[in-house]
């Protein structure tokens, strides 16, 4: 690539990011589009622009407010997960900057001096344009000029393990204030045991439970629930759900309809048969109330019968304070210790209940199995996406889908489609991919939802590392240094997303509820944002003494995209679940990743740059893997686990058991639904979905 | 070798063996040498020959007595440490009894019918003779008579998975049996910390432990002891102890002399120079008097300097309900977690207290220098030797040291000397392995006695086989055929222990105190039993198939074994502590490993005879490899630590804390000698040497 080129290339996409912000300036003060730029904020209540100047559509008002806002924000608005994804952008911004200031002075001027031979390569062409000259390739072998290159590898592995020490510290902390906040947390009075063995006393589930628990902590322990198969009640449960969400849908539909010239309205009908299409036409507010009457005893009915007969081998146990729970979640209680295995309890909204009683040699052998699964699609995933390209071809088209014919057979179409279709299949599968680790990751067992992300994202992070040529090729000059503005500046905008939501409501949404769910904001997706980030500063650190032009680019990519999504966290997203910070370990493994892969390729290259100095670069590998020794002894446990000292903290008041064991019931075995002893009716409730509580406060006023 | 030549050799080493069991018989009888054959019972306060019928002088008597003692016995006598021994000797050979059994009717009939065409070694010899025609080399390359062989690998395996689980689950037993015993034992209500950080508050260490436990366990705490740095005040108390030792004996030597011609006596003297030889000569009594005067106040000034000046960053600290200490020591307790590093407590009796002040890294430091060295050792011990038999020529003996040379000149001693010096050096170095690995492993900061000799127990093994041509020589039709009826018969007649007393008493003993350190037998040494069983059963299983008739003498071997040791264990050896079978997962992963290394034998072997269904063979590994993961998922991780379920079980009594917290002072530190307020006089204590209590009071009657 030549230097101007690469120039336009780079100041288009900046241009067409800049219109972007532009246009995000303007449509986010339009009161009509508040719900899409500031849903983070409605859910909680707050007024979207309550503090902040964005109303006089100055478009750098956004970054103004990112920069003023602090970590605590963050936090009160986003929780810990998301603080400590800033975290992880502001130190891999500050590897690039630290780096980029002793690195881009010392060796561009070092390498362009450099009276290079003009090495010719195997074509005949002088191998180097302008932007090679600037890089390590372009020095002489043996060049003493090496030494500032070696020299620079040392500055950059020490600023890497600097803030990256830094960092592990302060997410250590961030996660003990979280933990030893005075708030109640449902999740820090309670802890998952699975594998309960068989108990041949002919004891119920909940009984065994109840006397092995007690008999240890005699004065600690609470209650304990046995988790159930809930398949059958979550069936008839959702079915309900649907009705009722009918029924509103409907009554809505009928109102609307009378006030129209026909005062009488029109009551909506649809057909029972196949997608409504078919079948027997009925009028849907009456067959739905029916429908409600019938379900509603056969839901209680369904919920007292799992309660006593669907017990499994996993239950919850409460205990009365949290530092009992932290301790017994860590502790060994059985002699067999493949049963009464424990842990500390996630939260709630993040219980995966189908995996909860999995027993342990199922999950190791489904873990190993999923291994097995993603390291032959990383090995072969070329393999279907072949056979897929091969089987749509256009002849193939034809032939299976002959309705095809007159739309392919015209010119336009056919090179389109000719040139595309394996790219297709291959964009395909990658925007699959997410979702199929995720996918395994769950099938592994894992107990909550954030591990199975943090999982997914190990594996989409493997994918993209070992399929290097995927990795270069996708990402390397192309989307790394370029087209990541447009990204950013998509994803400022959110343009998708509003025209969905202005489509939505216009035609499709009737009731509030319709309309809320139009708008409501999804989370970040760290599976897939994550790995990404991670791929886009392997390749940076390898290369940035190589080509040390690369670094500002990466620096520039890290900086952007901690304003952007400072911008998006704390007025977008509304995050799934809290994990407190449970990411980090995974975060700082792979930049160690990244940094090892940078030193043992320099180790290669001063070894083809025939320096006999190269050695020298050996102890940075090592240094590294000590530095992840120390790290991981010095920080890891206590991402694992709860401390004991963190959970020992005072409460600012006294544990109402009652709600905190009935937080984790399950929605389907609704506790307004039942007058079964355990599932009596509470006033209050732990504030588990505050954004959604807060929405419905708002609503009602 | 011939078998003529085998007979013979074990007919003899069989009939020395009777011949000791005879004289064991005769001399065990004889009151006087009851300190030798039964010094566990007096110990324990028992009559000598309660119960048995050894005094009818029959020298099967102790086969009687040994084959009807119970399980219990040996844990009541011995602990729990020694009935796993017994488990692990009686599962060794139940799988080579079981083995047999199918393997010598089967296999040996099949070898040695074989047609075999004289297959020809390159010495131009028939290379077999009878024995080996009982052997599976015996058979012809692709004889379909290897399906037999191919069936007994498999029959071995089962056996040994059987049992060895057998095993795992009766041991696992035994530990909940003892650790969930009514009785109070001190190291259950105590857990050792290490790594206490630097504390900036300006409080002392004991401040510090008090404060930061209190918080966490505010009912269950009871007290801290700051491990302090003994180095000088041990020092001055040896001196003190090593002063009265002296005095009394003096003082003996005093009395004694009153009774002969002279009733004035003769008041013993020594000199105070060189080896007592050189200097001043000086009144024993008076001048240890004198000294005892003179170093008791300095040893109460250096006890309190000591616990207020020298303490280290760790402790011991006690609760006061074994369930809180057992839960405690299992805990991540602080946000750094390489600082307030827990464990379960050793007992008093196995702390190795200068090891308890190592700081995290040094610990890990030093782990991994030490198994440096033994890799060196492993692979290069040859090399020292090499050189000391060099140094250790005649030339250079008669060189180094001329005085020897009249004694080296005569003929026969110079014969002798030529043949056996480098075996010699040989020797001595095996000899001075065990001591040498067991420094290392303490070298390495683990925190108990019964630690470092497991892990120099590994040591050893690896040793043993890694060394295999060592190994093999020593073993092999030698050692493990034949010559082991003799170590058996000396074991069993303890010859020279007896002889050792017999002398010492003679010429040595003064007071009752040097009688008792005469007799006072040692522990079993597992740290060279083990590993050389082990050994042993390495061999034999690998030769089981190939060479069946090597079974009957590892079942011998075994058998014999657990007979001699019964007997041992219930008369003789007294065990300095008690880890209630932390070695079990030691034996067991070793004897998987042997199981292992048949296998894999097996593989090669029978590819060598070009049996062309021996990838059948191949998953035997696998299933061992499976066998072991599942045993120590289930099993291990009861052994590494109190499962909460087996300390929560009732004590017979209220535990008296300030005698638990006493029983783990250092003698140095000796209560009885301060007014500190932590050491004031207390009239019992926990029995943690049963043995010398039981003597003291014994003695007193």
């Amino acid at each position: 690539m030549d230097f101007s080129s690469f120039l336009t290339s780079l100041s288009t996409s900046f241009i067409i990011f800049v219109i972007l912000m532009i246009l995000f300036a303007w449509l986010s003060t339009k009161p009509g589009n508040a719900v899409v730029y500031y849903p983070n904020r409605i859910l909680k209540g707050m007024d979207p622009w309550e503090g902040s100047r964005s109303k006089t559509r100055n478009p750098f008002a956004w970054i103004r407010e990112a920069l003023s806002s602090s970590e605590q924000d963050v936090i009160a608005m986003s929780g810990v997960d998301s603080a400590v994804f800033f975290v992880f952008l502001s130190t891999v911004f500050g590897i690039f900057v630290l780096s980029g200031i002793v690195l881009l002075p010392l060796l561009l001027p070092i390498a362009i001096t450099e009276r290079n031979a003009g090495i010719v390569d195997s074509t005949g062409k002088n191998a180097f344009d302008d932007l090679d000259k600037l890089s390590m390739a372009h020095l002489n072998n043996r060049s003493a000029r090496l030494w500032a290159f070696m020299a620079s590898c040392y500055w950059v592995s020490f600023v890497s393990y600097f803030l990256l020490w830094r960092a592990y510290k302060h997410v250590s902390d961030l996660r003990a204030t979280a933990l030893k906040s005075p708030e109640v947390k449902p999740e820090q009075f309670a802890i998952l045991v699975r594998d309960i063995p068989y108990s041949s006393e002919g004891y119920s589930r909940n009984e065994q439970v109840d006397t092995y628990f007690k008999s240890m902590y005699p004065e600690t322990y609470y209650k304990s629930m046995v988790v159930t198969d809930n398949k059958e009640v979550n069936k008839i449960y959702e079915e309900l759900e649907a009705c009722k969400k009918k029924v509103r849908r409907a009554e809505s539909i009928y109102s609307d309809s009378k006030k129209e010239p026909n005062p009488q309205g029109v009551r909506p009908t649809h057909r029972l048969g196949f997608l409504g299409l078919l079948g027997k036409e009925v009028d849907t507010i009456d067959y739905c109330n029916e429908k409600i009457h019938e379900l509603t005893p056969k839901l209680e009915a369904a919920q007292k019968e799992t309660l006593r007969e669907k017990q499994l081998a996993s239950a919850l146990v409460f205990f009365n304070n949290r530092t009992t729970a932290a301790a017994a979640g860590q502790c060994v209680h059985s002699q067999i210790v493949d049963t009464w295995t424990v842990m500390n309890a996630p939260e709630s909204r993040q219980l995966l209940w189908t995996n909860l009683s999995k027993t342990y040699y199922a999950r190791e052998i489904r873990q190993y199995v999923v291994y097995l699964i993603v390291f032959l699609t990383i090995c072969f995933y070329m393999i279907p996406i072949g056979l897929i390209s091969a089987l749509t071809t256009l002849a193939n088209l034809k032939k299976l889908a002959p309705f095809l014919k007159p739309v392919v057979d015209q010119a336009e179409i056919r090179t389109v489609l000719e040139a595309y279709l394996p790219q297709i299949a291959l964009i395909v599968f990658l925007a699959l991919l997410p979702k199929f680790l995720l996918f395994l990751s769950k099938a592994e067992g894992i107990p909550s939802e954030s591990h199975a992300v943090r999982a997914a994202s190990g594996k989409y992070f493997y994918f993209s590392v070992l399929n290097v040529k995927y990795a270069i090729c996708r990402l390397i000059y192309t989307v790394s240094n370029l087209r990541f503005f447009v990204g950013y500046g998509l994803e400022l905008s959110r343009i998708v997303p509003l025209i969905i939501f202005h489509l939505k409501r216009k035609y499709l949404c009737k009731t509030e509820a319709d309309l809320k769910e139009a708008w409501l904001p999804a989370e970040l997706g760290y599976a897939t944002k994550v790995p990404t980030d991670l791929l886009i500063l392997t390749i940076v650190i390898c290369y940035s003494v190589i080509a040390p032009l690369i670094i500002p680019f990466g620096a520039i990519y890290f900086g952007l995209g901690w304003l952007v999504f400072r911008n998006q966290i704390l007025k977008v997203y509304v995050p799934k679940y809290e994990s407190y910070g449970k990411m980090w370990p995974h975060l700082h493994v792979r930049i160690l990743g990244a940094l090892i892969l940078f030193q043992i390729t320099m180790v290669g290259y001063f070894s083809i740059k025939e320096f006999i100095y190269s050695p020298l670069i050996i102890p940075l590998p090592i240094f590294s893997l000590l530095f992840a020794f120390v790290c991981s002894k010095k920080f890891y446990g206590f991402f694992q686990t709860t401390g004991i000292e963190v959970a020992s903290h005072d409460l600012k008041e006294t544990p109402n058991m009652d709600l905190i064991f009935k937080s984790f019931i399950p929605p389907s075995l609704n506790p307004d639904k039942l007058d079964d002893e355990r599932l009596d009716d509470g006033g209050a409730s732990y504030d588990l979905r505050p954004g959604l509580d807060a929405y419905a406060q708002t609503q009602d006023v």
